[in-house]
């Protein structure tokens, strides 16, 4: 399957996209986000069910990144950077307690156990890190990115993809056999945290310059697409400067927020998301093995036992991590209950482990549990602490002439 | 570079389109339909230039592809199917005539310089196909696809791409050493035109429904991604029974022409389009070695002399073609120069004949080379012969209190 045609490409995503949009419209249908028909779309496609889509295509890697990193600029767009950090006392400790409890609580279980120490820090490292795709998506589902706890979890979330980055370079090396300095883990942290804040100070005065310059060029569709490349150009240098692709996509979102083109740049970018981002949930998905499941086997009961302990701990963990602000007055188990999904950025961890064969194949399979379990549990769980609200729709009071007329 | 990471891929697409945008602009206000610009961008960033991008790598020719299935959607969105059927008997002499002069032409140019006649097969097969990508961009950016001699360079080019299936099939065989049979060609062309007239016949009951069924659905985007996965999946059906991914794609414009929502369809097509179109472009320039064109280096001498014999008849088959349908009153020259271009379809051919060892690396240069010419020539050409028409503005005339009150 690797060397698939380029019609068949073009297949595999025709009937990504569809199974996508299908389940998702059946998802909201029984009150669930459309995100979980998503990712169950994915898990039917993918190498464990109907074995229609391998995720290791290469193409589809670079399909679901760019639908990641949309959704993230997206979100951006949608972020007021002042609102964000009026919670950034409350989202620092939330992120915090949220990566030091969770690896704590993994480490002891594979511990306790009786597996290596080894396998105790891989597997707690795959704990740490919050899908902050999945938690935003359900969060903008439910229309509540703008609430204080909404802003709480995004900001928590986006902090844990950065903590996130620094515990991946330490495991990087913990697993190959390499020595880690203070050193390493300063400068990682100082490059994740540095291209944020260099990338904001700067853009604030380059951004306003560009995009009155493309204003002024008037051929269509200039303004979305140079947005679009602002966006991943900045996820790229994220990347290639040691942070993350999603970090620069966000702060491209936060930068553009300001410009007067961005309901244009919003709808643009939406349209190209429409096409994306669901190829990214779907390409979780299809990354789930639902055999590790199955206790009739009895390969998998030492594997459902590890798994199901790690689960408990992913979950108490992050849960206990969103009580920490005791100073806010929002619904605090909706902040640690947004903040248990895994999604992709598990599987990475639990991917490091296996390549390096810290992780054996039952081992694996414990944290793609857990993975897709707490993936899977949250949309439900947030929609019912969370119930949506309902979108902006002014209702039709014509209030003058030009109403009567227009709507004539 | 077979193995680049998922950023480093995301930072290809950056170079690419921002690329495409720039010299799109540049040549736009130079007076040059954009599509030359793009075509230069990729010329400049592939590998006998600047060597930044790789166009054998697998995903992007996933993007390329899929940016001229929307192109080909987009102006099948544009496409009167009554008014392209009106000039039906002139498109199909052109393509006919344009298929079999040139073949003739670069048959006998090959074998008059000495060369054997299965390089001749494959050289003048690589003279047949009209790239419709390339002409049908161009006209469009002039403004000129709904004029007579815009429609039938489209329809014989859209013939030319189901006849050059044909040829493509049987050149595979000879060049496989295989026998070609009156059978084989028989049943490649039934398919070929049998898939275009069962989608329009069969679709022409369906779309209507499926269409009016989505459009009580209320949800955003909705309708626009049923039209691009009708687009891309009617492209993968079309190639799976043996026709072209461009001509499925074609048939679906043509079919949701008619539904209420086309003008919503267009817009989001057109975002989707502003991202992948110009992407197909510039990889069709990336395949683009220009080393072949120095004339100081003497092994450059007679791919120089076959290359420049292979454009006169490249040029003369295909303008001739153009006068063919004496009973037209437009323009004739139009036409002919219209179908000039062969673009990524010359190339397929020249790639058959390389790995199938028909054509050594001189020869196959001259047929680069070809493809080069007469690729880079016809934009400035058709510009100057079939100047562009202005962009429908109507102009801010009041007529009455709705326009009065809703501008105020």
């Amino acid at each position: 399957m690797a060397n698939l045609s380029v019609a068949d490409s073009i297949g595999v995503l025709v009937v990504m996209l569809a199974s996508a949009k299908l389940l998702g419209f059946l998802a909201m249908r029984v009150g669930q986000p459309a995100v979980l028909g998503e990712l169950l779309a994915g898990v039917f496609l993918g190498g464990s069910v109907l074995g229609w889509v391998d995720p290791t295509a290469d193409f589809l890697h670079v399909f679901a990144e760019l639908g990641v990193v949309l959704l993230l600029f997206e979100i951006g767009l949608e972020t007021d950077l002042r609102k964000l950090l009026e919670v950034g006392g409350g989202a620092t400790l939330v992120a915090v307690v949220g990566v030091v409890l969770p690896f704590l609580l993994g480490y002891l279980v594979c511990r306790a156990l009786g597996l290596p120490v080894l396998v105790g820090v891989v597997a707690g490292a795959s704990l740490t890190a919050t899908s902050v795709g999945i938690t935003a998506r359900v969060l903008s589902d439910l229309g509540r990115l703008q609430d204080e706890e909404g802003r709480i979890i995004l900001g928590a979330a986006i902090l844990d993809d950065i903590i996130g980055l620094v515990i991946l370079s330490v495991v990087d090396r913990i697993t190959q056999g390499q020595a880690v300095t203070p050193w390493v883990v300063i400068q990682t942290t100082a490059v994740a945290f540095g291209f944020l804040l260099g990338t904001l100070l700067v853009g604030r005065f380059v951004i306003p310059v560009l995009f009155r310059f493309a204003g002024n060029l008037d051929l269509p569709g200039t303004t979305t697409m140079l947005a679009v490349l602002l966006a991943l150009g900045l996820a790229w240098f994220a990347e290639w400067i040691g942070s993350a692709l999603i970090i620069g996509a966000f702060a491209a979102g936060i930068l553009l927020r300001g410009t007067p083109q961005v309901a244009e740049i919003e709808r643009g970018a939406a349209q190209l998301g429409h096409f994306f981002v669901p190829l990214f949930f779907v390409f979780v998905g299809t990354q789930v093995d639902v055999r590790v499941l199955n206790p009739v086997d009895p390969d998998n009961r030492h594997t459902l036992v590890v798994g199901g302990l790690l689960i408990a701990a992913a979950v108490a963990g992050k849960f206990l991590a969103g009580l920490a602000p005791f100073w806010i007055r929002g619904r605090k188990s909706v902040i640690g209950v947004g903040m248990i999904p895994r999604g992709e950025v598990g599987l990475i961890f639990a991917n490091k482990g296996l390549a390096s064969k810290v992780l054996d194949a039952g081992l694996f399979g414990a944290v793609t549990m857990m993975v897709m379990v707490t993936t899977l549990m949250v949309p439900p769980l947030l929609k019912v602490l969370f119930p949506p609200r309902e979108p902006h729709r002014t209702p039709p009071e014509p209030e003058g002439i030009e109403d009567l007329v227009t709507e004539a």
